[in-house]
């Protein structure tokens, strides 16, 4: 599956849009979105010509980008799902932040290809999920990562 | 401090100048640059605009990003160091990629001010360095993460 037909961020609350890797109000962000596939949850995105390493290589700090909002949004998936909401229902889904994200980068990234990431999501509290994701490119894994999301507090939006 | 008057990304080789985060031949990148103060490695960097997770907090993804380029440039001084040079004397400093990069978000980070990314080096062995970032906002501490960079293969240099 290469194509997020329902994506989560698409039913995020306008007030929780705004992220640089997954808001679909940020316009110059990456857009990232994650659907469901079966049991796993899927975020496709192709890294933009600057997003490089090296010449040839996707830089590291967007494939973290990547599995960081492909966490949040897993666990929002999970949590909407647990709350008998479905992706895709138009419902207001969970929001969640993240406490911790953790990359091993297994092999360099080739650019000018999609990236797909695919996650596992696991209930730690109700409160609190655990996501592994493996970044594939051209059908080979070359990042695994693991984010802690926890529902967003509510201090959260008052700043803004 | 928090100005970086020498940085030891201004004297990476030029094929090795074009990464996203602190690559100086990157036009659309962050342009990370990290310096030495004392016995520690620092990095300053105020996120632009479109860089919030909510409005009036920054990007996790960003801040998973200066920890990355941090950490492989404070490697990079490190091995610079221990080969005999220094931050600044236009030698052609070693070159590494992040193995692994682990960050704990500890607080919303506020948007708006610099970033300060304050690093420690540790020599794991030869060709692996572990360094440990503590990345401050407006002197609190908001993001803890640890990079293990290793010194880059060859063939990264191939594909380009």
């Amino acid at each position: 599956m290469n194509e997020i037909k329902h994506a989560i961020q698409d039913d995020y609350p306008d007030d929780f849009a705004w992220c640089y890797g997954c808001g679909r109000l940020n316009e110059e962000g990456h857009h990232f979105r994650t659907g469901v596939d079966g049991e796993k949850t899927v975020t496709v995105y192709t890294p933009q010509p600057e997003h490089t390493a090296l010449p040839g290589f996707v830089y590291g700090g967007l494939i973290a980008s990547l599995i960081d909002c492909h966490g949040t949004g897993s666990a929002a998936i999970e949590l909407h799902k647990l709350n008998g909401g479905s992706v895709g229902d138009g419902a207001e889904p969970p929001r969640f932040v993240t406490a911790s994200l953790h990359v091993d980068f297994m092999k360099p990234t080739p650019h000018g290809v999609p990236l797909k990431a695919v996650g596992t999501v696991e209930k730690i509290h109700p409160k609190k999920f655990k996501v592994v994701t493996e970044v594939f490119a051209e059908g080979e894994i070359c990042a695994k990562g693991e984010v802690v999301a926890v529902v967003m507090p509510e201090t959260f939006l008052k700043k803004g």
